[in-house]
């Protein structure tokens, strides 16, 4: 188990000698093995180690147990070691997020701070082979390509995962033989929902009636496509880097990144999805909202005749003119009247299965709309002309009458920003959504859109 | 839909103008579908269709009404029509395969030889989205690589499905609106378990509670892998073709293919999986029985020392000499005293769950064996110094002198193929198993193999 786990190090390139790592530790059999196999493994690349561990501020006395047990083991390892108390119920309320989800936001903040305090190189984290194959079917069930398909990474960031090589039978095999003990945890409620039905109810009834190796053989089909990702990104790299033009302002950041069109078309289709989305990844420095729809819409604009342009997340346009393909900051003088100081709110977008009976949120900053009547990219904009929403008969009416009859001041009324699919409006940022696009009976699939921070008017 | 179709027929360049298509009828609903929106296709590309139903004798009167009913259909759409009658369960029982993988060979074997009695170009089968989805994570859980994530593919040979783009419902929903009707499979005979837990139990499942988009989205994820894996087929092409070496008998049929290992090394890891995978094929033939296992052992030699080789099956080496790694057809004068005109059979090799009371089949030409206990890669091949059985109370026996008991005469020995794990023999075919591998209560996993012709002594 060890010569595995120190295989997989190497071979991964986890540790540069001499890294100091900030090692996460709920207590739990996963996490107490990281930090065992971790300190096992400290001579070997001349590892400096501390135990972190978050006290969610939730399960009561439990949770203290946990974390008397995981400051007991540390000291018994002899490596440092915190505790550190957040609230998360409390965080998760502000933010309208679930708590699972603030836990994580929570945890992986911490421990930044801890590794900037620690003046620390890693954080390692105990995900295993388990939990990669959940990832990996998560990701597949909900739409993803080869990255999604990839599952977690062994070392992404500073965060490294040694254990994604092991099976969680495996790590309590050998705390079983070392005579360790950790602790139970006695509820479900670190994960969520999807997960949990993956966790517990899919992968064992796959493993049971179609294959006991099935896990292994996500992991290792996952291993696949995330290399076979690498290689695509490598290869999409070095071809932008040849021939792809940059336009940067004047404080150095790009604001527009180009590539002529034949060099695209001479390539596989694959090759120029990635391609589009490292030409994204430049101007935008994420890929936040960005989904595949997008990328092929973008790579589309190549087909078809020129001077055509697309609108992308985060304020972004794809542009296709004569002889090139571009990537660009939307030019928001041109569309907004000269409101500069106007900037467009961040929109997280979330997809998951409708049940009935599932409360819709009722608040400004977070909508859920019927995922499958969207049928083209969606973008986050200003108002355009032509623009138009559904009204709950059915008809249509212009927005901008929308906006007169909501008595918005004229002047105003290019500062909304709001979601559309083309010309249909899904949202109107602080007032209200299209009735098309609203949760009937007969929705399947959500997408909710959250604002996150920016600017809203109304 | 239709539309959908000819968008996909268009872009995957299924046809060609005046191809001439054998189309596989059974008539449900998703045969039927075909026919009719590739008769309606047919004035786009010029295409003669010739619909071909294959009468299995299995299922009576309901078989009957079937291919009536193909029969009739053909002819009201005026298209040329041959019912095909095979003997389905006695060829199964003949070969040793169950009902449905008879069926299957028998019906692809029909259309190809349907198709050069026709003068055809192609074969369309009606496999939509939902049994591609199935497809996909039938291979995903029994272990695959990109290729079997990548699902069926649009075309292959001359097979072409032209209904992988839409789904089981888009298909009925189609035929509901234009009137025609199909004919209602009673059985799911023509699928095996795994599938069908799939298809029935996994599939709605996850459509249910965890995203009803799943279907798609597999489908989608698929896509992604199959041209990433087309990429790197081509990739892989091209530096074996600029870089690779060959070595041809006197009939030009190659028996010997290397590269020199440091440009292997320059490579990623996945490329040199690739490029093995194509040596091995240019040497074979054929990827028959040769798993990610091997391709990955033998890609592990270019990290080891010198001078070693491995087994791979279909009688096949992979050695890694100073400064070239070669694929290479076994040199069977060194192995087996001068039997030159003794032939390796080849064995079929196939993995799946094993439930208590399943009962082991009993023949000299299937054999089932613990899966979870082979730890490397298994070779077919002759008897080599060294070589070893596991008796019933876990004791080894030389094979040398398993053969003397069993009254083999020496001359016999070196012509007798075996099933091993490096020296640790599992079948001497034609003989008996070695105790070590053998089906327990304790058993997941089954590999079963299976003698498909060749020359077999005993």
């Amino acid at each position: 188990m060890y010569k595995t786990i120190l295989d997989y190090v190497r071979r991964n390139q986890l540790f540069d000698r001499g890294d100091r790592v900030i090692v996460a530790l709920s207590g739990g059999a996963d996490s107490v093995c990281l930090l065992v196999v971790l300190n096992e493994m400290k001579q070997e690349f001349d590892l400096a180690l501390k135990a972190v561990h978050v006290h969610h501020g939730l399960r009561g006395e439990e949770a203290d147990r946990d974390s008397n047990y995981a400051g007991e083991l540390s000291e018994k390892l002899g490596v440092p070691f915190s505790c550190v108390y957040v609230d998360a119920a409390g965080y998760a309320k502000e933010r309208g997020m679930s708590v699972e989800e603030a836990g994580r936001h929570l945890r992986y903040e911490i421990f930044e701070e801890e590794r900037q305090r620690f003046e620390g190189t890693k954080i390692a984290v105990a995900h295993h082979g388990d939990d990669q194959a959940e990832t990996i079917l998560y990701n597949l069930f909900r739409g993803t390509g080869l990255k999604g398909l990839g599952g977690m990474r062994p070392l992404r960031g500073n965060i490294v995962r040694p254990l994604l090589c092991v099976g969680r039978e495996d790590i309590l095999a050998y705390l079983r033989e070392k005579g360790i003990s950790y602790c139970e945890d006695s509820t479900n409620s670190g994960i969520e929902y999807a997960r949990n039905r993956i966790r517990r109810v899919i992968i064992p009834q796959v493993k049971e009636q179609l294959n006991a190796r099935a896990g292994e053989n996500i992991v290792h089909a996952g291993m696949m496509a995330a290399k076979a990702d690498a290689y695509l990104e490598k290869q999409a790299g070095s071809l932008l880097k040849k021939h792809g033009v940059w336009k940067k302002e004047e404080s150095g950041s790009v604001f527009q990144c180009g590539i002529g069109t034949e060099i695209l078309l001479a390539e596989d289709d694959i090759i120029r999805t990635y391609v589009i989305r490292q030409m994204i990844n430049n101007v935008n420095q994420s890929m936040k909202d960005i989904t595949m729809i997008h990328v092929e819409s973008a790579a589309a604009l190549l087909f078809g005749p020129a001077d055509r342009q697309i609108d992308l997340p985060g304020g972004l346009i794809a542009a296709r003119t004569g002889k090139e393909m571009w990537i660009k900051k939307k030019n928001v003088e041109d569309l907004v009247d000269n409101h500069l100081d106007v900037c467009l709110p961040n929109v997280d977008f979330s997809v998951f299965s409708y049940k009935k009976g599932m409360e819709i949120p009722k608040n400004g900053y977070t909508k859920w709309f019927d995922y499958d009547k969207i049928k083209c990219a969606l973008s986050v904009r200003y108002r355009e002309t032509g623009d138009y929403m559904t009204l709950a008969g059915g008809g249509r009416k212009t927005l901008k009458s929308y906006l007169i009859d909501a008595k918005v001041p004229r002047e105003e009324r290019g500062k909304i920003p709001l979601v559309a699919e083309g010309s249909h409006v899904l949202w109107v940022i602080g007032y209200r959504i299209s009735e098309y696009y609203k949760i009937t009976d007969d929705t399947h699939t959500v997408i909710q859109m959250q604002l996150d921070g920016g600017k809203v008017n109304g």
